[in-house]
């Protein structure tokens, strides 16, 4: 079922030829975007790994939040999941939901961002679909990488006695978009723009994800927050997490945070939108972390291990810490 | 960023486990959804091939529909698009915005036509996402499939003196919804039911598809409409298409139509929403019609040809029918 046309709006055809189509060059199975459908052929020895996020605006973010940041965060969580299969990602596919109305530069300068970060991650987009809504700006991403076969990791495969290891600093998403809402304004200029850029832009964590296929027994990338993810570990594994608070490592920002006031620790645990690595690593692996760590650039921070049983607990001056609900929902 | 559980709806993560993963069955690179990408390997000597199409409430489809009948329409318009390309089907992705309030039984329904028809096409869920909106329900699909390498059809092949063909019956879809919206009381109960089916319930033709990999010149689904989508042939080709309005095949139902009223014609030229075939193939291959229709169980008419030139034309009773701009925008 169609609509008829709007005299002051482009319409989808324009749209995607002269916004979307050049973003799918290098790209040649995506023939334009002029086809039904695109072609992808995993390289020789690899399966492609694939995955689906979306995003709605007043949601996920905020209607005068910058559109090319949007689009940037957009395809980032998604290239996170692949990071934490440990697949290297090739191209995606869009689908747009404009609300009526939606302004033809708020629409370039999203498709600004994904160029750019196209160019960032080497990807390109495939296809995708173009819609209209009465509702707010919508957002569906399906990411597509590939991953040496039967290596792709997976959330399962932890054993009692792994290491239990996260990437970068944990908490960043969460403070960051306390901060955008005025929430932290005893934080300096700086901090508060760390934290917001860490809300905004996450950093997929690519290189270790593919660093890890021989290594890790488990991981996954942490969006639901720290105690919620390792809790989909720990149910994937049938096995319980204990992880000590004092070793989740936290930014000069967030620490200054935690100083100010210790309650805000149940956010940095619970808060999620980090889009770090929470993975295990039997305890044989633990002296290949420093060079894992330079390798890839990444802080890598061991914060716990895996044990019989399940559920995760966090212990804080060696008592356990009671916390809420493991990780909010998002129905 | 997340939003706080309401207690009166389950959770995403219920409905993922409960309802959505149980579709994952049978698909081993779906990981019961309980990581963060699926796997997916196309078979020795295919590529993968993939299309992205969103519905919206109110947009695409009415509130009061048949969920279940939502969901097939939403699986079978992107599955038409692999059959545009001549690949088979394997899984598919799905992201669901759900609105607030959205009745879990909806959800429930919405599923079991998503199982109804992953059996009628072999098929099953590999992940996805499942957000909640202030806006009306809205739905985003990624179908995968696989065609043999270099065998995808495209839109861009057709030669001057290829043969224009369609399949089925052309402009059940954009009568069907005229006839839901109650603007065909004219018909019996019965041809209403037949177009009413035919706009809820799109019949992707798979299996011509496959088959016309080494016949057709070029190929297309007819879902923006048959003059639009015989214009994107004649654009990706650059060429031009001449068809007789007379060729065009009608159901009995869309024939009493016309008798009616001949102002339909222009509906069902330019309505959309038919999801059958448009393809050209060169006249050498016009004796093979039969068989290959007899093969595939599917109606085949040549309506026209190509020519050197650009644009298409219709003719009636041999004089140009002028046409309204060609296909309606979506935007």
């Amino acid at each position: 079922m169609t609509q008829p046309p709007t005299q002051d709006s482009p319409g989808e055809f324009d749209i995607i030829r002269d916004i979307f189509a050049p973003l799918s060059e290098g790209q040649a199975g995506a023939f334009n975007l002029t086809d039904d459908a695109a072609t992808l052929s995993a390289p020789p020895g690899t399966e492609l790994v694939m995955t689906k996020d979306a995003m709605v605006s007043g949601v996920h973010f905020l209607a005068g939040d910058d559109p090319a940041q949007i689009a940037r965060k957009l395809l980032r969580v998604n290239l996170s999941d692949l990071a934490a299969m440990g697949a290297t990602p090739m191209g995606y596919l869009l689908a747009t939901f404009w609300s009526h109305g939606t302004d033809p530069d708020w629409i370039r300068s999203f498709a600004e961002g994904l160029k750019q970060d196209q160019r960032e991650f080497s990807i390109g987009l495939l296809g995708g679909d173009t819609v209209s809504t009465p509702g707010p700006l919508s957002l569906s991403l399906t990411a597509i990488g590939n991953v040496p076969n039967h290596k792709a990791l997976r959330r399962n495969g932890a054993q009692p006695g792994d290491l239990l290891v996260v990437s970068g600093s944990i908490g960043d998403g969460a403070l960051g978009l306390k901060a955008l809402r005025g929430e932290l304004e005893f934080l300096t200029p700086d901090d508060l723009s760390f934290l917001g850029d860490r809300y905004h832009l996450p950093q997929p964590r690519l290189a270790l994800g593919a660093a890890l296929r021989d290594l890790a027994s488990s991981c996954i990338d942490i969006s639901d927050g720290l105690v919620a993810d390792i809790a989909h570990i720990c149910d994937a594994s049938s096995m319980a997490a204990v992880f000590d608070v004092e070793n989740v490592p936290l930014s000069v920002a967030a620490a200054k945070v935690v100083v100010k006031d210790a309650e805000f620790l149940t956010a940095i645990l619970t808060g999620g939108d980090d889009y770090e690595l929470a993975f295990t690593i039997p305890e044989k692996f633990e002296s290949r972390l420093p060079d894992l760590s330079k390798q890839t650039q990444t802080d890598l921070t061991c914060i716990g291990r895996m044990e019989a049983g399940s559920g995760v607990r966090a212990r804080k001056g060696g008592a356990e810490m009671v916390l809420p609900t493991a990780g909010w929902r998002h129905f």
